[in-house]
């Protein structure tokens, strides 16, 4: 059975982008040698990745093209090979390089995926398909990036899940940056 | 010049209170000793605490309890002796043990107050007060833990903040029980 876990950037009060959708702020950590590795280092795994539309669009528009190459090259080179799923009622094909998209129940497809072959799964971003697998008891961890910053509106990670979600704090890290990791299992 | 804290319990999204404004969850930790031991030594400084309205009104209900007293004897204790100050438009005095109201506009009270001698100040609670100290530039320090839980719903850290509060984290702690709590000043 493969893993399916989250990957979030949140504000101190929890929110993964403000009232106009906007996440720059995630991307505008003050200089960190160690940041730049841990994230560098998160993005070149073995992994499969699964987005939500909006997410797919904003990524598929970036990663691609040559500014990513040359502001991130080992993050683009990652993200443009790996095995990507995009969740999406509308979306006929995907154009970014290894691309499925993924019709129908989101439960139901997502317990298919999760018991084919290949390599575990990470969600970035992508908050309201995080809201509906954590409801639907299919997530398998959780990676938060608590940054130092409070927005006064915007949309939070796990808005409107319909039960408590308890978690188990696995591990932790502290960055020079201000931006602090938490890794969660279900509990 | 006292300086002005807050403490603060939320979840990992972000809120200190559900949908009905129940805090429960902050208070149901699995038990650890250290956890124990930096909620009591918190409570037992020489600080002064300023509420808002509902966390005073709680607060006044259940701290002088003989309930209390069996519960948390050290907190409670800490909690009874402690100068407090209560900031409400409704109250007219306040039946706590050695409590002030504050009436009239909050920034230019609370500036008031942080002038007089006496020991640093510190919000529990107070979602409302702390959101409209954070937009007058009032608030030092902001000691937050994170609980490992989400709600889908409920009352955001810093809601309604007019403009992005940019932080420095200063320190983080983290304790078996899953919470983990950051300190920050203004950045």
């Amino acid at each position: 059975m493969r893993k399916l876990g989250i990957f979030m950037n949140v504000t101190l009060n929890g929110l993964y982008a403000d009232a106009n959708s906007d996440m720059s702020w995630a991307h505008q950590s003050p200089d960190d040698t160690e940041w730049n590795e841990f994230t560098a280092a998160n993005a070149s795994g073995d992994g499969a990745l699964l987005f939500g539309r909006v997410t797919y669009d904003m990524m598929a528009n970036f990663w691609p093209t040559p500014m990513a190459q040359q502001m991130m090259p080992t993050v683009a080179e990652g993200m443009n090979k790996m095995p990507k799923y995009v969740v999406s009622r509308t979306l006929d094909k995907a154009s970014w390089n290894n691309t499925t998209v993924i019709k129908g129940d989101l439960a139901v497809e997502i317990r298919k995926l999760k018991a084919t072959p290949g390599p575990d799964l990470v969600t970035l971003g992508s908050g309201s398909i995080v809201a509906q697998l954590a409801d639907a008891n299919l997530l398998d961890s959780a990676q938060v990036v608590i940054h130092p910053i409070a927005l006064g509106a915007g949309k939070a990670l796990f808005g409107g899940i319909a039960r408590k979600l308890q978690l188990k704090l696995t591990k932790s890290r502290t960055f020079k940056n201000g931006n602090v990791v938490l890794w969660y299992d279900p509990a």
